[in-house]
């Protein structure tokens, strides 16, 4: 594509860049940043920078939070003694969306995947434990995707958590399989959180 | 939905103003941005802001430039005896990749349409007749999309260029009725600018 101007070019290279988005979809956007008022553009990269030099994770969870602790552990209606692990802070608003589950949550920050190279100590798994050797919590969820890597990360804190004789849950199989969380509708979604099962190694 | 933090609650917010970006794409943008480095975000809202405060239009044909004066009219190879006059930047864009044409632009910046408010007036028909007057150009192209705003505006420009003895042409109407010209695909809007014909009212 012959680009009008060498920052068009640029910007159409840094838009690209973003998942799903690809040349002429980057070329729509940045002609249309053209067309807009010069404050309209400020804001959106004021917003972007705001977002990524801003955010805090939550010191207990590791969700994204604007505090050191996020809203949902301070959160004193919030039932202390059950522990949703996920995958990332996304699946935590799936969940929360379906209005079906009043409890804590746990953000690993990924899944292990020896493919990509991710193992346990990549992931928050230390300070999982942690949470759980304090004696309060009396259930733990297992809400990975149900793919190999869910499965294997499952397996993994099981092991790991065995001596604390907690009731160990994963979601109910209603999530279609190779899947990720974040796209499962609302409905689905909710009925296999209160449908849990025991997880059986 | 229930955003982990005001911070990606207002990145979002900024992002879904963009065309055909909805809210769980935004959201899923502002975590990509949130896992990948901060000079990603950093060279991103750089590129952005540079793009819309750094560019150019074009004196002569109002095409987005990186100087006063644009490259295709800077370029002594190409024909200055024949302008096409396009309604956005982008056109332009479309029928450089057809490589069938190699002539001048005029980018009126907007097409005629009373139901959208917009007049001759709004538009950069002032300065494409004070081109045509200088007496070097023979022929216009009438390069805009097949709708009824399009027509209108062809017609309106006709009629203005009347006694200036122009060969005055149109797109041949290989062109999808109803549709955009950043949308045709090469073959057929190249096929359409070899093929254009006299323009009768």
């Amino acid at each position: 594509m012959n680009f009008p101007s060498k920052l068009v070019e640029e910007a159409v290279g840094e838009i690209t860049k973003l998942p799903g988005i690809g040349k002429k979809t980057a070329l729509r956007l940045a002609l249309f940043l053209l067309k807009q008022d010069e404050n309209f553009t400020v804001s959106l990269a004021a917003a972007l920078l705001n977002l990524r030099t801003g955010t805090h994770y939550c010191q207990i969870c590791h969700n994204i939070a604007d505090a050191p602790v996020c809203k949902l552990c301070v959160d004193h209606y919030r039932d202390k003694t059950t522990i949703c692990v996920v995958e990332e802070a996304t699946d935590i608003l799936a969940i929360e969306n379906t209005a079906q589950y009043k409890g804590q949550y746990h953000v690993l920050g990924g899944i292990i995947s020896p493919l990509e190279g991710i193992s346990p100590t990549d992931l928050h798994i230390d300070t999982l434990l942690a949470r759980l050797q304090s004696g309060e919590v009396k259930e733990i969820i297992l809400a990975f995707r149900a793919t190999m890597e869910g499965d294997t990360t499952a397996f993994y804190i099981t092991k790991k958590v065995k001596e604390l004789n907690l009731k160990i849950t994963t979601l109910a199989r209603g999530v279609p399989v190779g899947s990720e969380l974040e796209y499962t509708d609302e409905v689905t979604l909710g009925r296999s959180i209160v449908g849990r099962i025991n997880y059986e190694v």
